[in-house]
């Protein structure tokens, strides 16, 4: 993996640049679509692509638990598997097991936890999540972490950073030969010091990339705003860096402004499904009986297929009727929305007009 | 409307043709997908056209209820409305309240019900499901019939028939000057005399098209296939025949050989949903745990862009993980199973194949 910034915002520290992998280049900023079960949800890979993904996010503990990673790897890795030729990134697992499922217990050894799926009891550690990564096959592998809650105390976040920078070490040793790339996790709760100390720690060992964890996890919007200002410029400026599991638009914009280079979210995905719908003008909730008669597009400078083609009366009535069809139209949407935002702002950093842009968002 | 035969098979009832509406022309023997509220479950449009689709039907009972024919004139038209541009036939609302809607009560006046969705009651009459049609733009509308439920006694057959026979009359006299198709409906039951009767009824009224109805209701596999030997031919020859809710590859096969041009049935997206597909070498379970590290696509000799991506395993991870996505790319292959299964009866009949398809069916 190769990564060469092609220019810096001279207002923010907002910089585009391309990350080169075995499976294509990844312009950056970027959005990553997330595909937990190797499909984003209600889409074919082509549709996918058609919205302008460059690269997608999986996810370790679902395709560790299933299929598993033994059978993915026999049936050619994760590219083949899913016939996405692109690059892909998945996360260790951390945040699932922390956020889906039961009776987890960390020790130093790894998390014990039991599967959502079928209760059935599982160890994953540090070496444990690289092999799986490693039989996925996929360009981009994270290091287990442990998610640190919010709140936590300053003794909890430091634990929580002290057994993540032991865990990456392992990782990074697991990883061997290997020749994808492996990205550190940045944990340290709403603590600069501990957030500086475990760049230190992550950096000592040495990363491909390096991505801000812990964040989106409960904590105030402006907390979190203030975590990402203070620890993203802490992530080396030479490196990807990666701000996890963030968010909407304007938290986007924000974060790129204090160097961020990818992201990933279930946002325009999950909120596809449920009807809601970003626009340039705002956000629709395509069930509101306003849209009954709405000959518009959901967002008339939209050139998604479901923008050139349908009605917000249309897709109203598909929504309200329970069709599937309308998920999948809605998910075209908000992941084409989703693209022309990392566009646009690709865009304005090269042009000099990031700071523009960055005020309208922040006056929304 | 004008339908054209163009071949016509030497040992069976079999026989190619065309029908030409305003939105394009309908090779047959066809098979319409089933778009109950204006959109064919899981697929976009583009998908369906993708199949090779050429017709779809809708259904009256459904778009009535919502969001409202006026409403669907309102927004332009269900063409429009759903940006459907080829032709599309509605049901007349007869079945779907037979077998959906709640305390309904058939009167001369038409059938009283309540929706499904909300229990609001409504009166369908003949003169209101042509009103609805007409609203929608439909280039073929069904006449309002009862359907004779299975099993049924002659009388009871012959008081439905009879009703039916009169709701046509008023349907085709609400039609007036409307330029679109209007199929009459034959019931009759399971009673070859009584299916003479409703075909004479409706032959003296005079109709741009004849369905066979009150089949596929229950009743037994081989007693269906003899009424449709016994009815087929009574249709005349020179309009379209339409075999409504009909069915398996077998069945329509069969049908087609006793001078059937028309189906449609929920089978392929509905058993697509469910996880069973369709193939050559007989129907695939794919959630069975025998095709987990199965790299063979469903059906080799399929074009479908499921066929040509996906192999059986990542198929059945999709479905047993409940991703929408398994009943997309399901769908699509099992509407392009049945298109091709059309193509190839329509070929068989051009090229005095067509005993050979059907000994092949009769021998499955």
């Amino acid at each position: 993996m190769r990564f060469t910034i092609t220019h810096t915002d001279t207002n923010s520290l907002a910089r585009v640049g391309e990350i080169n992998t075995a499976h294509g280049a990844i312009n950056t900023p970027c959005f990553m679509p997330v595909g937990t079960q190797a499909s984003v949800k209600t889409l074919t890979n082509s549709l996918v692509e058609e919205q302008g993904a460059e690269i997608i996010l999986a996810n370790t503990y679902h395709l560790y638990l299933r299929p598993g990673h033994n059978i993915i790897a026999q049936l050619g890795g994760l590219h083949q598997f899913m016939r996405w030729q692109k690059p892909i990134l998945t996360d260790s697992g951390g945040f699932q097991i922390y956020s889906l499922a039961s009776l987890r217990k960390v020790t130093p050894a790894g998390v014990f936890f039991q599967s959502h799926i079928d209760g059935s009891s599982h160890l994953l550690s540090p070496e444990l999540a690289i092999e799986a990564q490693c039989a996925f096959g996929v360009d981009i592998m994270m290091c287990l972490d442990e998610c640190t809650p919010y709140p936590a105390t300053s003794e909890q976040a430091e634990q929580s950073l002290t057994l993540t920078a032991q865990w990456a070490k392992r990782c990074k040793e697991a990883k061997g030969e290997n020749p994808n790339a492996l990205f550190g996790i940045v944990q340290g709760g709403m603590y600069p010091d501990l957030r500086r100390k475990s760049v230190a720690s992550l950096l000592e060992i040495g990363f491909d990339g390096y991505a801000l964890g812990g964040l989106s996890v409960g904590e105030p919007k402006e907390l979190m705003k203030e975590m990402v200002e203070t620890a993203a410029p802490m992530l080396p400026a030479d490196k990807p860096r990666y701000l996890m599991g963030v968010g909407f638009p304007a938290d986007i914009v924000h974060a790129v402004g204090n160097g961020i280079d990818m992201f990933d979210c279930v946002i325009p995905t999950r909120c596809a499904r449920n009807g809601l719908l970003f626009t340039n003008e705002g956000n629709i909730a395509i069930g509101s009986s306003r849209y009954l008669k709405d000959k518009n597009p959901l967002d008339n400078t939209c050139d998604c297929y479901t923008c050139r083609n349908f009605s917000r009366a249309y897709l109203r009535h598909l929504y309200v009727s329970g069709e599937i069809t309308a998920m999948v139209l809605n998910t075209i949407h908000n992941l084409r929305f989703y693209m022309r935002l990392m566009e646009g702002i690709r865009t304005a950093i090269k042009t000099g007009a990031f700071a523009e842009l960055s005020n309208k968002f922040t006056q929304k």
